[in-house]
């Protein structure tokens, strides 16, 4: 069961395979080959192998891959079996609809803290955490270290803050802002969420149908 | 310049391949080999030319591609020089923070109206967009036909509403709900937005870096 690491690429597939097998052991199915996996996420059955060899060997020559052990070793490979604990920095419309909606401990990850600036929602709680100002981040990191954060502030605040959460030993940042993180040795490690792609491989899936792309010069 | 059709997963690449070339020509960057574009995109080189070459022929032996040249072609392959138009389903939280803050426009698309339940947003504008009583979605897709819609309404109502959205032929759907909306023959493409995704190859990879993944039994 020995690995290296994980490939930057492989760390994208994970998360998908993982989905996939939550729904799969919902219909009740046991088995399922790396080929069928490949049908239903789009990646090719080799690179599915590689990828599940690279984190051990759940595979079984002839029946598959067992649904529901190698969806438990992925969840441990995601972290959610490590109890980690995020912040929320930023109770905007993201913030609150993050808070609101995204089913944090269904995934093992516990939200601490909210932070902002706005005096009306601070000393309060927004869906049941309670609401620090961002004045008391770098304090309250050095007494109470938390593995992520969730960064949803306007781009100007960012690098301040960024330094704070480095310096606080924050693991990981989940980025909603615009602005590009810095990456430094030793430092967080950033996942900036690209809506854009999302939203471009629709546009570009419904110009494709369309027969409006590149080649048809009608 | 002939294509047939672009594979689903090059789909998913493209819009990676578009986010970098923006960035290297706000840095006067003029060529950038398959090679390079790997490194910042993490994606195979051979994968890239592959996933470009469906598209057209936009490389130059030696050189690399012409950014300027690449980047408008990929915006039309995404369908950015369309003008497609789009509405938002649902004005609560996340549809609020898209319509605050996601550049509808910078990439080409026109939000054209807004529709939901609430009487007390129902008849006035959000972000200076028109909010309708969603009963009055099917007769105003007749009217007016949309391409794209947004949709960020409570599970329970989707159903129905996919519905109305592919009698109205809305021909992509860019799917905030959780759920698994009804793919059929004819019927609107559909876009999930796995925030899960982003989030747990973060935790992947902060996993990874603290050595508690699989592999380590200590």
């Amino acid at each position: 069961l020995k690995k290296d690491t994980i490939s930057p690429m492989a760390v994208r597939r994970l998360p998908k395979y993982y989905r996939h097998l939550v729904k799969l052991q919902r219909k009740g199915v046991k088995h399922i080959s790396s080929a069928e996996l490949g049908v239903h996420t789009g990646v090719a059955a080799s690179q599915i192998r590689q990828d599940l060899s690279c984190c051990g060997e759940f595979g079984c020559p002839g029946r598959g891959y067992n649904v529901k052990v190698l969806q438990s070793e992925l969840a441990k490979i995601l972290g959610m079996t490590n109890g980690y604990t995020a912040i929320v920095v930023g109770a905007g419309r993201i913030g609150k609809a993050l808070l609101a909606h995204f089913p944090f401990k269904k995934y093992g990850i516990t939200i601490t803290a909210v932070y902002d600036v706005d005096q009306r929602v601070v000393g309060k709680t927004l869906f049941g955490i309670p609401v620090y100002h961002v004045d008391a981040l770098a304090k309250r990191l050095e007494e109470q270290p938390v593995n992520l954060c969730i960064l949803t502030v306007p781009a100007e605040a960012v690098y301040e803050l960024t330094e704070v959460l480095s310096i606080g030993k924050v693991q990981g940042i989940w980025n909603y802002t615009n602005a590009e993180l810095p990456v430094c040795d030793g430092g967080p490690i950033v996942e900036n969420v690209h809506l854009f792609d999302s939203l471009f491989s629709l546009c570009c899936m419904v110009t494709d149908k369309a027969g409006k792309n590149i080649g048809n010069e009608e």
